[in-house]
């Protein structure tokens, strides 16, 4: 296969900033989910990265994660093993072998899970997941889509435990393994959504890891440089930046496995005098601007340090921070009537319509 | 194999009612359990029930159950067909064929579940079970004792979801399956404990279903004798009855997949001015008579109509029914430090020490 690039340990910081960035303040601490990949690549070797339309038809693809709420995930590292585990113990269940890894969501440890998995078993690393984002259930995938089911999926804990679902539905998926993950303790490592090479080149997001990379070489390279990082990002996203502002107040508690909750904003400078709030369920999901609704999911929403421009999630608001906030369109497969049923405004509780986010005005 | 009876269609109603008088008030409804097991017996043949003792120490022997609140159970009919894909799915995981059906506990409904597997598969079915009676939880069993891993279980839904489980302790399967079990809807079919016979002819309450049906025929033929039925029950059980009265009052709550409460009883005739109390949590746990403690578990407590001697369930008390309670000892293997850890009053959360019930006294 024709390799787009190989990924060394010293690359896996970038991948998991940028991982963060389009995280959209879910998906975890990007802290978590590099330790994880450099140790699997310091001991296994680099990674190769391959684009989805290299995939034979026939390959057989399987995604892998991490599953549970950012809260607990950071304070429950994961031994790394579980991943490998639950891998092997599917692709047993398959009974053939696994032809390349996939990764499901971007986010600050799911854009770097895969990179245990690809490192441990030599396999390459397709570059793309299926969200372009991260959200926080199960059947929020592109995948879901296009008629790929979740299971057989097996779903392994840091105990020992291990679970094989077969469900009726990727919704039933989700039910299942997020109340089996919340009875582990909050955390579990999955492997699921198999699939052949031709479902993966239309399903597939393509090219997220690349561009989480990308994302986070430039706020590097941006910082180290002493430019504007918050800057760079907006311009390398095509994205609008729609706040600048302090956390005033924060609500949060952990429902169900989720952290879920709202950040209230008052603004500074250009923004002084405005109010700015975001509505999360692991990530942010609705932003409203002088109480209008400025953005809703799937679009995203980044919230970013105001000097140094690193992704804050929506775990990390702390009272006082100062942060800009960025909004870009998703991937143009959740802007249709069934990415809007799967991942819309209405499915998360919120009485508010999708209406498209233009970067542009 | 030395067949002890064969059990046709119309001997279920018996035996599902000496489940649900060995049951102790849980265990679920012997009406729902008899028509699940009529209907595979009509469909594929009379079951064989073979002694443990008969088994070749080889031989590969599973038992299945029904999980879930009684409550649920009652108002949420298995299909019957969920047993037997639980049942062939851990054939088929164990990659040998099974030689018999076990009996995980004694109750209405789960003393006639393994007769569905065992009628719909030929094979025949050991008569005991893991309880001589029944209890809450998974890990209640007397497998557990003797180092059998409740893992690999398949657990299935009436929808067609199913579930495998590989566990590191028998405590870990019942937290598992419990969380699945409440999101399933409350109840779930499943196939587990797979042993040899060597260690079933330890491990195994004897006799159990033979008891069942003795019971369920004693009472009817009383029945029909116009004679007294709770006397006849409590003859066979070698019984003490420990109180005779009403129900006054009865706190009950679904609480976690369990059906929870207490029960209060004002005495009637040779108990007139005592006051009688039963704790459940699913079975009969504890019963205090005048402000003492008197029984605990694992000793039984059986609560029967005090006119017709049928057995009820805690599920089913209602304001005004007159009772009577019978007590007597449970097997030996819970009567000790290993068997009071797993089943003693402590570990359900009550503030009592186990006290062995004496009947005679």
């Amino acid at each position: 296969m024709n390799i787009l690039r190989t990924v060394h340990a010293e690359d896996l910081e970038d991948i998991a900033i940028g991982g963060a960035i389009l995280g959209t303040g879910g998906g975890g601490d990007p802290y978590v989910g590099k330790l994880m990949a450099q140790q699997a690549i310091r001991q296994h070797g680099p990674v190769r990265l391959v684009d989805v339309a290299a995939l034979p038809d026939d390959a057989l693809v399987v995604p892998v994660c991490m599953m549970g709420a950012p809260t607990v995930m950071t304070e429950k590292l994961p031994q790394g093993d579980e991943l490998m585990n639950a891998f092997r113990q599917l692709e047993a269940l398959l009974g053939r072998k696994i032809d390349a890894v996939l990764c499901g969501e971007a986010g600050g440890v799911n854009s770097t899970t895969p990179f245990v998995v690809a490192a441990a078993s030599g396999l390459p690393l397709v570059d793309g997941d299926g969200m372009g984002r991260a959200y926080p259930e199960l059947q929020m995938v592109t995948f879901t889509m296009h008629g790929v089911s979740a299971t057989p999926m097996v779903l392994c804990d840091d105990k020992g435990n291990s679970l094989v679902l077969d469900t009726v539905s990727n919704a039933w998926t989700e039910r299942l393994a997020r109340a089996a993950t919340v009875e582990m303790g909050g955390s579990a490592l999955l492997a699921f959504y198999s699939m052949d090479g031709a479902t993966a080149k239309k399903a597939v997001v393509r090219g997220t890891l690349s561009l989480c990379a990308r994302l986070g070489e430039t706020l590097r390279e941006t910082k180290a440089a002493h430019g504007e990082p918050v800057e760079a990002i907006k311009t390398l996203l095509g994205a609008r930046e729609i706040f600048h502002g302090r956390v005033r107040d924060i609500e949060r508690r952990t429902v169900g496995g989720f952290a879920r909750g709202t950040a209230q904003f008052e603004g500074v400078d250009e923004w002084k005098g405005h109010s700015f709030s975001l509505q999360f369920q692991n990530e942010f999901l609705i932003a409203h601007r002088d109480g209008e609704v400025l953005v809703t999911t799937p679009d995203l929403i980044s919230v970013l340090d105001a000097e140094s421009g690193n992704p804050v999630t929506a775990d990390s608001l702390r009272y006082g921070l100062r942060l800009k906030a960025l909004a870009f369109p998703s991937n143009p497969q959740w802007r249709t009537p069934e990415g809007i049923a799967l991942v819309g405004p209405r499915y998360f509780g919120y009485d508010v319509d999708y209406r498209p986010f233009v970067p542009a005005a």
